[in-house]
């Protein structure tokens, strides 16, 4: 299949394309390279030494044989160009990862907040209203969040995408019917992800498009089977306040020999799938489509849940680290369950990694192997999600 | 009060402006001109001869003796600007009604689509963010659409906002509570004031934004008691296919001699409220705001509802017009029953003015007087909701 990979320079983008390029797909990466810019704005790199995008295309052509095309363009901003290039390249899917990803990046200000609405509103927009202007049957398969759930509606368990809901009506009486989940952001970032679902589920109804919605965890693991084939292909790990998941920044803060930093009582439940499996859960979601005129189809991305202090202590135990509590920048509850549905790609097929197998391999891998790269500055988390937030790391961890 | 009217020049800020004014209020103006701009754009122009913005306020300082004062400024466009206002001005209340506000224009093309879901979203979100940034307790009174209701989900009656909804939970049994209706737009313009819906949610929750949301039905009528103070203080009155509502474009029609075009079957269900109730509920929902913490307070701004073939029967048998059934243009079942709830306005004190005691008004002060001035190409639906939809006008209606 012809597949466009938007974002595919990108965290998630580039293992999926390297993926579904060994599986014979026809990969044309689309990015802006603004994920590289924002390194440079917040002063952060990634720890493992990643090439330029065109080195690492020229070392997938060495390695393997295979061509994957790179277009730089900007999906939010530059619409004639990207109908063109569906125009021209007439994909059968495209692999939207063009949107800002970082929660705490999206809260860092006025301005990071506009930015983010505004970037990943147009960007899903210009997608969908390009499908339909091209008048092509094309596959959409977007990279959505678990966040769009918040913690869930009344602590009930999440289902994929769609609620089953009964209403006492005035005049009719109980009423039964779907919905899709009531959503329930925690930041901008996850709220512009809300914002997508809206637009989906319209595009979906009016004008037939066929759209699959993944509402991923959190990525653990820095690496794939394409990424590890070569040193020039290695994957971006990222570990800073901003863009570093919590379980990156326990990683390096173990392999540096710094306590790790716990927000609040590390009871935040979260839900976690390991980057092979993303990519795996892409080529699964690639080979069942919806068909057109079908609601939107989705899919819970993630494997398995663990308490933030829990994720500390797994870390201590293979590293001997200490640990540290220090104020939540975030506004959330303290503690939550998190309860989530994840049947549908289990039953076509996925076959997890699990956080306590693959651990080790991060720790030895990546933190302990690039140790000498770590920035401490970058660690700390400096967005405040309200005025009254208290700032998220004392002053000696700064 | 100090009152912002963000699109105070437009259809409905400016009635709500003058009423404001005249209740005591320090009214300002922000507009930047954009429906008058569209109106070259179409090649459209209000039926009733509406003077500049400039010639309106001076008009107004003359008859009331009151000053409102505006500013041109782009909502979406010029954030720097719009938080430097929110600043200087200090304001109490901001109402907004500064989005792109017709369906069948979101419609046109995908330039159109584009537009208004660029600049709703960030109109919307622009606002939000500067009120957050300013750290001033403002109440923001945002004018959304019965539209975001679609037609009711599963034929319930439709709730003010918010859905009392059980779920049968695989592991905790019953749970009931509380959510946003769910949202089920029939356009692009409907689609962004759900988007809106999200964002005034998450401001709610995330940063104690008070948060009123008028979720209005069709207006009609065309002046209030200060638009008739004077004739430079007219009001538009809009017939074109992409801004005139279907009521006004019969009158038009009633008024040339031309049959009432009713689209499809006439089937379709729509809610109402006279463009003076509107400017009431503003006041109403100015004087009775949320508190900070509050979820959104969310109000049905409408008083009756009517088929759309109801409507046109109605005209026709005060003017004597024929009707003619024309193919829809839109992407909606033929026909739908409407049941709103809309009891906060009316025990909070809204009296309704019934279409049957007003409607004879418009046909003689508004349709009639200003016959000369109607321009029959304007009245056509243009926009088509998908490829696939039949053009809405015969080719004799063109």
């Amino acid at each position: 299949m012809k597949i466009l990979v938007l974002g595919g320079d990108g965290f998630c983008g580039w293992p999926a394309s390297l993926h579904l390029s060994r599986l014979g797909h026809d990969v044309v990466i689309i990015d802006n390279m603004s994920r590289r810019r924002i390194d440079q704005e917040i002063h952060a790199e990634s720890l493992t030494p990643i090439r330029s995008l065109g080195e690492r295309l020229a070392a997938w052509q060495r390695v393997t044989g295979k061509t994957i095309r790179s277009i730089t363009l900007d999906v939010a901003e530059d619409y004639p160009e990207l109908l063109a290039t569906v125009m021209t390249e007439r994909p059968d899917v495209i692999i939207h990862y063009a949107e800002q990803r970082s929660a705490p990046y999206s809260m860092r200000s006025p301005k990071h907040k506009r930015y983010t609405i505004d970037n990943n509103v147009n960007a899903t927009h210009n997608v969908l209203c390009a499908i339909v202007e091209s008048g092509l049957d094309v596959h959409l398969v977007h990279l959505g969040t678990m966040g769009v759930y918040g913690y869930g509606t009344a602590g009930m368990t999440i289902p994929e995408g769609y609620l089953s809901i009964s209403v006492n009506d005035p005049d009719k009486g109980e009423i039964s019917t779907d919905i899709l989940y009531p959503t329930n952001p925690g930041s901008i970032y996850h709220m512009t992800k809300c914002l997508d679902q809206t637009m989906f589920a319209y595009y979906a109804k009016n004008d037939r498009v066929r759209i699959t919605d993944l509402h991923q965890g959190i990525i653990w693991g820095t690496n794939t089977i394409e990424t590890k084939l070569d040193d020039d292909l290695i994957n971006r790990f990222d570990y800073d306040g901003d863009y570093g998941t919590v379980l990156n920044r326990f990683l390096v803060q173990a392999a540096v020999g710094y306590p790790l930093t716990v927000h609040g009582t590390g009871g935040q439940t979260r839900a976690f799938i390991h980057l092979q499996d993303m990519v795996r859960c892409i080529e699964i979601a690639i080979d069942n489509p919806p068909q057109p005129g079908d609601k939107v189809k989705i899919f819970n991305q993630m494997t398995e849940t663990h308490r933030v202090r829990d994720l500390a202590g797994l870390v201590a135990r293979i590293t001997g680290a200490s640990v540290a509590n220090v104020p939540n920048p975030r506004k959330e509850d303290a503690e939550n369950d998190l309860v989530v549905a994840n049947d549908s790609f289990i039953e076509l097929g996925l076959k997890p990694i699990t956080l306590s197998e693959g651990l080790l391999v991060e720790v030895e891998e990546t933190a302990a192997k690039y140790r000498d790269r770590v920035d401490l500055n970058q660690i700390p988390a400096r967005s405040l999600w309200t005025r009254e937030q208290a700032p998220g790391i004392p002053e000696g961890y700064r």
